[in-house]
């Protein structure tokens, strides 16, 4: 087990592993162009299929280096699920299934040590804008439902049903056409800028409040 | 009084009037569903009632149990407002009070502590912007006169009258869709970018001082 | 002297003046409507001669009161000027000379302490900025003529002359658009994602120091 | 030696230089337009030889001067690369070699302290950014390679091939015109949205953090 361990651990068998996943992205990757599967699909295919087999093992025998050891460190699990996802047969054309594959990349975050540390930071921020987060969902789904009642019948396009309208009001949060779809509805009810101007000014007001949490907490490090 | 005060406060209660809240929105969003209402719209209202009556007893019940204090706490207010509008027979087909029960979710803000910390640390920040806030509308209050004299013709649409001009000046503050507006007035009159150019340079730096202001008050905490 | 110096800085007075500036600045803005014309126009066009009046003879007492000290002043000097620019005779159809008045509006910032200080501090920043902000514009220039002698016969009507391309690119650092711009050029060059990637990611990184350098300023006082 | 090198050093010489510099990029980019190519084109032409030999002798005494250290300082190479690639005999219509004469500008950066100073702090911020920026450009690529596969046939406009859903997904992640992409995909596959907000959330948290990691770097200074 000892052995298998300082084996895992050398810096050429991980920086082998880095290459692999690398490889595997870019593989996957280039699978999503017609031209190249015509002309060396056979390749990519087979290294895909080679990449899957040096994950498996990998990960088998870092369960059998560390036993118990292994399901205490979160970014094994990560890796797990990984595998064991891409090890399901995607039979049929389920396309969802096939799309995800590329999600094996993910591993090159485990896999980095620099990596790991960015996500363990970002992960550290999340904590702290639970609550500043909750406020704003809850304002965008009151928007919604009042949008919803206002607006459906001017606008269904955009505010028919309550999961459009969320769609809708996110999207106006992130600035994005906001004001094509004031002006559509201002045409039928003038008064709707009001609707609009206080649900950009609370959200943007709410949303730079989640970002200063962000950076205050980050500070505070 | 002490007695229903100690119910008020045990935690069990205050979850079961978290859960109806929360409860409350969901029907509330479910009713903008057609289908929903066809299908369970009596479930739907009768929740809605039951909701409603269980605001209204436990603000009766705060009331009594808190006495004179219980003016004293604007969250009480912020509470009492909430359900009183709710209690408004929305008799006749008066959208926008029927819309607006909805903000009954806002309960939620005074019923879950960190939220209303949250709220308290937000409007903590407003005082501190008053000033440049007012540069701000000052900036967009000249900049959609000027707009008014000078585009009013050339692009009704966007610039008629004050109030019209106003918001789209708001919106190119946003940054929304702006070259095309900039665009159009262009062709009629060539020297129209110096307008918008120095009105996004100007506003985009008050804009970013505001925010400064409120990251240093933040910070000062 | 002494007695008018008193006078002028009563706070009655000074409030007065503020009244002033605020009415006329509304009287302004509602002078754009057709229909407020026709119902009040004399009134409007009576209140924006008594106010330059009014701001005539303050700015007249100010000047016999302070004497030399007047013109120590920088504000006096801001004051000064768009007071004696409104009182140049717009005789005649020149129409942006009348819809400049509405700049009268800025007194606002000289009357009003706390609005002065903001302004102090915004103006503080720019020393600050100087040498980024030139980064940012010889960034612009470098892009514009490149982009005119690339895209100019491409697309005349984004990049057809170095003016109208630094317009484009000034719209596409804000943002706004600029993907629909970029894939009319990539019909025709479809290399020119990279111009257009570039010139984002290195405007975006400027723009950011330039507001991180204002922060840090900000901070350090 | 010694004399060149202070000739070299004398701040008229390095003013010249630096006007030479300006004057250069300003008939560069004049010869943008046709009309003053017209009337003035041999000028501009004649300019242009000028600066280009004032720049080359320059460089050349500066290399007599300075000997082996002369390649000491990063700036200096970037002098002579930015003057050699001038050099190049654009003979022939190669239009983009033509274009490029203008990052002759560049020099400017070079020649005015304060603006090395600022890019040497901008330089210092990337070794920061690493890290963070792997991850981004990881989400870019996994969501591309994912998109190409799912929304590939629906949408071939924007999602084709792997190189323009990478291009799309970075239009996206900048929030330009992403509502209109996500409605058209939305209408094949309804559940899309979750897609594009999941990688719109992230894309931003990552972005905002990337932001923090500069601001943070920056006030540690
Ligand atoms: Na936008
Ligand atoms: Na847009």
């Amino acid at each position: 087990r000892a052995q298998v361990r300082a084996f895992l651990e050398r810096r050429a068998v991980q920086r082998a592993i880095i290459t692999v996943i690398v490889v595997n992205a870019v593989t996957i990757g280039a699978e999503t162009s017609a031209t190249l599967m015509k002309n060396a699909g056979g390749l990519l295919v087979t290294i895909d299929h080679v990449a899957l087999a040096v994950f498996t093992v990998e990960l088998a025998l870092r369960l059998y280096a560390y036993g118990r050891e292994f399901f205490k460190d979160p970014w094994n699990w990560f890796d797990a699920v990984i595998v064991l996802v891409s090890l399901i047969p995607a039979s049929g054309p389920t396309s969802i299934l096939r799309a995800l594959r590329i999600l094996r990349a993910l591993r090159l975050i485990s896999a980095v040590p620099s990596m790991r540390r960015v996500v363990h930071a970002l992960l550290a921020a999340v904590p702290g804008m639970a609550s500043i987060m909750g406020l704003l969902v809850l304002l965008i789904y009151i928007a919604a439902v009042i949008a919803t009642k206002l607006f459906g019948e001017i606008m269904p396009e955009r505010f028919d049903e309550l999961p459009r309208s969320l769609f809708t009001l996110f999207q106006i949060m992130t600035g994005d056409d906001w004001g094509n779809v004031a002006q559509e509805v201002m045409q039928h009810k003038p008064w709707a800028w009001i609707f609009f101007i206080a649900y950009i000014l609370m959200s943007t007001f709410v949303a730079l409040n989640l970002f200063i949490a962000v950076v205050v907490n980050a500070m505070n490090e």
